[in-house]
């Protein structure tokens, strides 16, 4: 630790540097940044994170020599300012903004105007000098540091300044007189009072109230919360910023905002962002009123109308950012009598679809590589262009049905649907049983969780960077807000609408990318880049599924990974391969068998009093599933399919209901008790550990006869029409060398009998999953009868941790949430004990039979961090579901690039 | 290989050695030993294994110059014996004989009386010399040249001879006059060709059939099942023996005999076996006629009266043999016209109870040294000690009710009931559904499974050498043979007693150590081994007992493993101790749970609508507890106890009838309704991958808290009075680091906070169970936070393999019968994939924490071939059923000896 914890910046120089976010925080970094590039900065200095650190770790007690550092620092600033802090004519006021390495929106706090007192502002009321403005700005200084270091609870100021507002007949804060805010603000000191000790009166006491309260801040629930989200160390500590005020709230010649060098929605590049005329910063981000589009919006120019030469100012320090960081910024801004002032800039957050854009484009504008443009597109921005939307057809349909309840902002993309619930807390209890749409006046840290539980999230209130529209683009989750005709009455848990009401639980829907709220449940579809993709239409026309197209082409060239699909269906096979799918992982047989044409016939296998039965059950079943296959084969043409045998515990087709019970005995001429009985007898205590996989091919060998019959029946069909058809035949749930032994011999004896048979010849590859942890424990025996190993992750994640997928629900949401477990393993592979199992069975695999095959076919095969685990093992393929094939595709290539994509190293 | 094929025997010499068993089979090397020792053997020659092997493996192909050389051999025995094989006046007689490496009784055939045919059977009849004899012989040599080597049923000849007996009107073979036999043997002939090939009338193709049919037989299926059962290798092959022929039934002046050196039921130090008068060797093995005890009866003296010389020179031979061996002996005798003669000899099968009597005597006699004496006891003799008998008392009135049916032959000592199955199919078919009792007039090798299934055998013929009473000793099974007043009508499903009739399935108990059959279920109690020790009484009263502790003393001399017990209750803990356990390795405090005064309080826990209400019922269980820990702790003073905290799923301990929902809910004032939903809420799919463990102990802490607070307050109170108290805790379940870093924290500051509160202070360990494989494969994290860690190889079989132990009957059977498993897992364990699992956890442990204490507590503790894996993983201890206690002591030290105590290496 050096003993220098405090950082100036402003006026052309700094004494920090941009690359210094660990020391200074991302805001400071940012500060120092501008300030050396000669951008407008009101002058301020950092308070380094590295004495946050030492403050958190020494019981609140600041490092020796912080206080005798900061005097000095603030002497400079009363140098360069020309005025004094504290001073009764015209004192210098500060800002005490936190910073921490990485940004967190919303979660530390802000105090603005400090340096005022009572004695100030009676001053200036009594000379008459600027009385409002000096009053506006106390007011705000007792709201905030009254709640950010105080806890007074913000709705007591606010139900002061609403009942003024009343009283004074107007709508907005700015058209307060000055008495009414005198009034104000001295029912604010009282609150204030009320609470507890009173607002500190000495200017010095304010500030390092300030500064304590973002060193607390750090560690407060909400800020704990959202690192656990986001995966921040709780280490880094937070740095503060202390710097000169100016004002966005000294007349109509001011205004505060924020602005994005290019849209965070769509990417498109122009500077995108809203300001508030008259206001403070703090106006905008809280999304407290609803700012103007800096675009402007129909007849309104906007920032370059009402602020011409800021606004040509504010174009040039984007692009100066922009060259300078090589990356879309996100910038605040105040214009204090015309004049253009930067408060911050950082990397800024995107739609995934502004991400893939961005990228595609600044390669395209020579700012950056292809491979920074890989690095910048998370597959969760991958997965967010994927992601559902609404039919426009039905969707019209609904809007001329007068199903539209409210327009608001686009703050998230994407489309949900789902039952409304009103709280954070109602959302989180609500998910469990179906998805949830959150509907709030605002949010606020508080709802995160619940945030994180919902499908969507509408508010009635706030702009594109109100805390609602931050958090949910950071989850990737579709956003309205500022749907200004809702209401909510959380006490009486109803929705207002234009007089209509909508209970807790109603259904309700809404389109993310447009904006719109609508009653009933809708159905989403494939977004627009799947539709153009899915139906082979011109790229030209969609700008979105162009960039999606290139960026993956990109990512193809730099990944060694192979991706296929895990698919059942010749749809899913053609979705998947227009995603660029390399062949299918994972083709499960079971799916196939629910069919309403086969189900019965399935049955009767399973309830079959005689060879004879079952033979003639089997016999209807063998040219479907043949064409099953032929249908898959055909779809896949050129490519790898993995045929996976039957799996699941005969039982799970058996009828449960009485009504099909006595159907099936009909059909077979058994008593409808008979029927129940087989059922009963057949049920387990654990069906996840009992009789299923390949232990129902060793004990009822006609199943999978059939099923090896049927594909090579299939794959003969077709080579013999000139299909190029690669088939693989998978062996699931061995664990036992002699179960491969054995079932290898029976399917090979197949494929010869119908190769001969068929007069054709095919070479067909023979494998197992490695699903079962003894499987894993002594592969080099599997090995030498199986010519690949596909690992089924999802069961082996359920056996190595003994847990099962269907019970788990009971206490994995309190391991994470208490974190017991950092994630969920079924969601990201547990790297360090089932990835142990895959790396020794990739070992002993390979030392067995050094040619054999090796993938991967459970759901973590479409997980970022998985992959890049998969990628590090040497598999040769993963395969996943067809939507996650085009992230998959991407995550390799970040893998390979070695670009870390999200997820935390397992407990 | 060599070219010599063929070993020579007989006239006080022989080419081969005793110690040749694996190239001469036991009973050639048996015949050349005794050959050597100048005991009188009757000459002949041993085909090799070799020859076999070759035949084998060359589609019953003989191995060249075989031919050859056996016609030189037959030539010398010609020599010797002055008599040409198929001479007519005076033809030399043959018997062939198999005898593989390993005994295998009833498995192989033997037919003798070879070299007789019609024309020399006419001759003799027609010149009126020795007819009765030869055609006695000719008899002989057609029903058991037909039935081995022609597949001729023997019942067909069973038939002819009764029809022949019944016609003559006499009751035994020997009283058939000469004519009766020749129209037996007319018959005979008619029957063998009808059923295919005539007799070969040809001498010496008579000698190849019956060679060529021995080297069959060894891959016929009731050989291959007894190999299975006995995991004898199928490589082997077995010899034959071709041996002149000495007659026991040449006059009354004749006999044939089986004996062992010793009492093979007791262990008792004297000759002991059976003879009949005028028989062949056959008639004593096939249990046929009811043979005289050597030792007499009552008035009879036995063989010392009936041929005092011959008698004399058998106690000669057996203590010359014995000498030789140091081992007891099972021999095969003939007398011919009052000379013995010895057919066959080698360490004789016997109870537990003679197996630990006769090594702890020959100890005494100096024959052989303790260890030996360790290596002759298997763990399975040491089991059948402590097999159950009846209580005398209960079995005393049953006899006064009149409820003894038979008294039969002692074949198997040990008691059991069940119900009456009265084929081996029908008690494999009824074994499923409880314990059964397998009666038949006489069993042969096809029924080997079903005795195998079965709980005791009752025959109501044969004697203590017959093929059920052999069995059943090998397989430790009570056994009585010889009920002759028994009868069983296998196509009625009847069992006939004396004008009763028993159907099939009905209940009958046997007293295999007192040789009663007695109707109805008697309830089997503990052995009188298990009383004497139990009750602590003189050790002098009772040979068995005092042997059994000599043999369990010198076994804790040489063993490195300590041996705990699973116990959960101070009467449990108190026979374990008795028994020689060190410890309790797993105390289960869930049973406690199920008491009837707890059980309702324990479902307050779980139903508890608020915390108030859990505490209430946590109170009313804690002082319960505390006695149970108490009472568990006192008996045990000085050795460790290891409680297990809470493991099963809550679900188990609720309510599932509609009565006692309805009285829970009365209890708590609930309705039954809510009662029942909640019963159904906490259902799971898979309760053996569900919410129970630590992860109970996580998300319902006040449990493990009541729990530890119990265990800690017990061990106070008792260490205030002096008692030196030990306990250990263990949580169950852990596979996550997190989850032992918070449970140990948990318990150590409840141990802490009481200790305060009790003013005493306890060193109590912390540690885990290893049943998650996760846990094993991160075994160095868990370490850190575990003292000990104790195996529970049960669930870590259930999930290493993905077996359900509640459903694995509906494949298993399948797997172990087909050959896919060796043997069950959860019996033995899976040294190659569960065993890595224990080795890389034991590694990992020790590396973490090199002073961590090792141990094992599934029910795998108890299995010899488990506890040599355990002793060569180095672990400190194993734990298992208080009975398996001392079989787990001698598995131990034979373990640390190199001794092989059963099991094979898994697939």
């Amino acid at each position: 630790m050096t003993d220098k914890f405090i950082y100036a910046f402003g006026g052309g120089t700094a004494e920090g540097r941009g690359d210094q976010k660990e020391l200074l925080g991302g805001k400071g970094a940012g500060l120092a940044e501008m300030s050396s590039l000669g951008i407008p900065v009101p002058p301020g200095f950092t308070l380094t994170t590295e004495a946050c650190r030492f403050y958190q770790r020494n019981d609140r007690v600041f490092p020796p020599g912080l206080r005798e550092e900061f005097r000095e620092h603030l002497t400079r600033l009363e140098e360069i300012q020309g005025r004094r802090f504290g001073d009764l004519q015209d004192p210098l006021l500060l800002s005490v903004r936190s910073g921490a390495p990485t940004s967190m929106p919303g979660m530390m706090d802000t105090v603005l105007n400090l340096g005022l007192n009572r004695e100030i502002v009676d001053h200036h009321v009594g000379s008459g000098e600027k009385p409002r403005f000096i009053l506006d700005c106390y007011r705000r200084l007792l709201t905030m540091y009254g709640d950010v270091v105080l806890g007074v609870p913000h709705a007591r100021f606010e139900k002061v300044l609403s009942a003024a507002r009343e009283e004074a007949g107007v709508a907005t804060d700015p058209e307060l007189p000055a008495e009414a805010l005198l009034a104000v603000v001295e029912a604010y000191e009282q609150a204030i009072a009320e609470a507890g000790e009173p607002f500190p009166q000495e200017p010095m006491d304010q500030l390092w109230g300030a500064v304590r309260a973002v060193f607390d801040s750090w560690d407060n629930r909400r800020a704990r919360e959202y690192r656990r989200l986001h995966h921040i160390s709780e280490e880094w500590g937070t740095g503060v910023n202390v710097q000169c005020m100016v004002f966005g709230n000294r007349g109509t010649d001011c205004a505060t905002g924020v602005a994005f060098t290019r849209n965070p929605g769509t990417g498109e590049r122009r500077v995108y962002g809203e300001y508030l005329i008259n206001a403070q910063g703090e106006d905008v981000v809280a999304g407290i009123r609803t700012p103007k589009a800096i675009t402007g919006a129909g007849d309104d120019p906007g920032l370059a109308g009402d602020y011409p030469e800021a606004y040509e100012a504010l174009e040039k320090v984007c692009e100066r950012l922009e060259t300078h960081r090589r990356e879309m910024q996100d910038v605040e801004f105040t214009i204090e009598h015309g004049k253009l002032y930067m408060l911050q800039t950082r990397d800024g957050k995107r739609t995934g679809l502004a991400a893939v854009r961005i990228a595609v484009d600044m390669v395209h504008e020579e700012r950056i590589d292809r491979r920074e443009a890989i690095r910048r597109v998370e597959p969760s921005h991958i997965s967010q262009l994927l992601a559902p939307e609404f039919d426009l057809e039905e969707k019209e349909r609904a809007i001329v049905d007068g199903r539209l309840l409210a327009r608001g902002l686009a703050a998230g993309p994407g489309a949900a649907a789902g039952r409304i619930a009103l709280t954070a807390e109602r959302a989180e209890e609500m998910a469990a049983s179906g998805p949830v749409i959150l509907v709030r006046d605002e949010t606020s840290p508080e709802d995160i969780v619940g945030m994180h539980a919902s499908q969507g999230i509408v508010t009635s209130r706030g702009g594109m960077t109100s805390h609602a529209a931050v958090v949910a683009r950071g989850l990737g989750k579709p956003c309205v807000v500022g749907a200004g005709s809702l209401s909510v009455d959380e006490e009486k848990g109803e929705l207002r609408v234009d007089g209509k009401v909508f209970l807790e639980g109603a259904e309700l829907s809404l389109d993310g990318t447009a904006g719109e709220v609508i009653s009933g449940a809708l159905k989403p579809r494939p977004s627009e880049v799947l539709q153009v993709l899915l139906e082979g239409r011109d790229l030209g026309a969609s700008p979105t599924a162009q960039a999606f197209q290139e960026i993956l082409r990109w990512a193809d060239d730099e990944r060694r990974l192979k991706v296929r699909t895990n698919a059942d269906t010749p749809a899913d096979s053609a979705v998947a391969r227009a995603l660029g799918a390399e062949g299918i992982g994972l083709c499960r047989t079971e799916h196939m068998f629910f069919n309403e044409d086969r189900i019965g016939w399935v049955r009767q296998v399973i309830l079959a009093r005689d060879a004879e039965e079952r033979a003639e059950a089997l016999a209807h079943l063998l040219p479907v599933q043949q064409e099953d296959f032929e249908g898959i084969f055909r779809a896949l043409e050129g490519l790898p399919v993995t045929v996976r045998l039957l799996d699941p515990p005969l039982h799970e087709f058996l009828p449960h209901e009485r009504k099909a019970q006595v159907a099936m005995a009909e059909k077979m001429g058994l008593s409808p008790e008979a029927v129940a009985e087989k059922v009963e007898a057949m049920s387990e205590a654990n069906p996840m550990l009992g009789h299923r996989g390949c232990r129902l091919g060793l004990t009822t060998p006609e199943i999978y006869e059939m099923q090896v019959e049927a594909i090579v029946r299939a794959a003969c069909n077709l080579v013999r029409a000139g299909v190029d058809c690669r088939p693989e035949i998978m062996v699931p749930l061995v664990g036992v060398r002699e179960e491969m032994v054995r079932l290898r011999k029976m399917i090979a004896d197949v494929v010869a009998r119908v190769e001969r048979d068929e007069a054709t010849e095919l070479e067909i590859p023979i494998g197992t999953m490695i699903e079962v942890p003894r499987a894993a424990l002594i592969a080099e025996q599997v090995a030498l009868d199986a010519d690949f190993f596909s690992f089924g992750t999802n069961d082996l994640t359920q056996m190595t941790y003994g847990y099962s997928r269907d019970d788990v629900g009971r206490f994995l949401p309190f391991y994470i949430e208490a974190g017991i477990l950092k994630h969920d393993p079924f969601a990201q592979l547990d790297t360090s004990g089932v990835g142990q199992l895959v790396q020794l069975a990739c070992r002993k695999g390979r030392e067995a039979r050094p040619d054999i095959k090796l993938g991967i076919c459970g759901e973590h095969g479409g997980d970022p961090a998985s992959i890049a685990f998969f990628d590090r093992c040497g598999l040769e393929y993963v395969s996943c579901s067809p939507y996650r094939v085009p992230v998959a595709r991407l995550a390799a290539a970040r893998s390979a690039l070695g670009y870390h994509s999200g997820g935390k190293e397992t407990s």
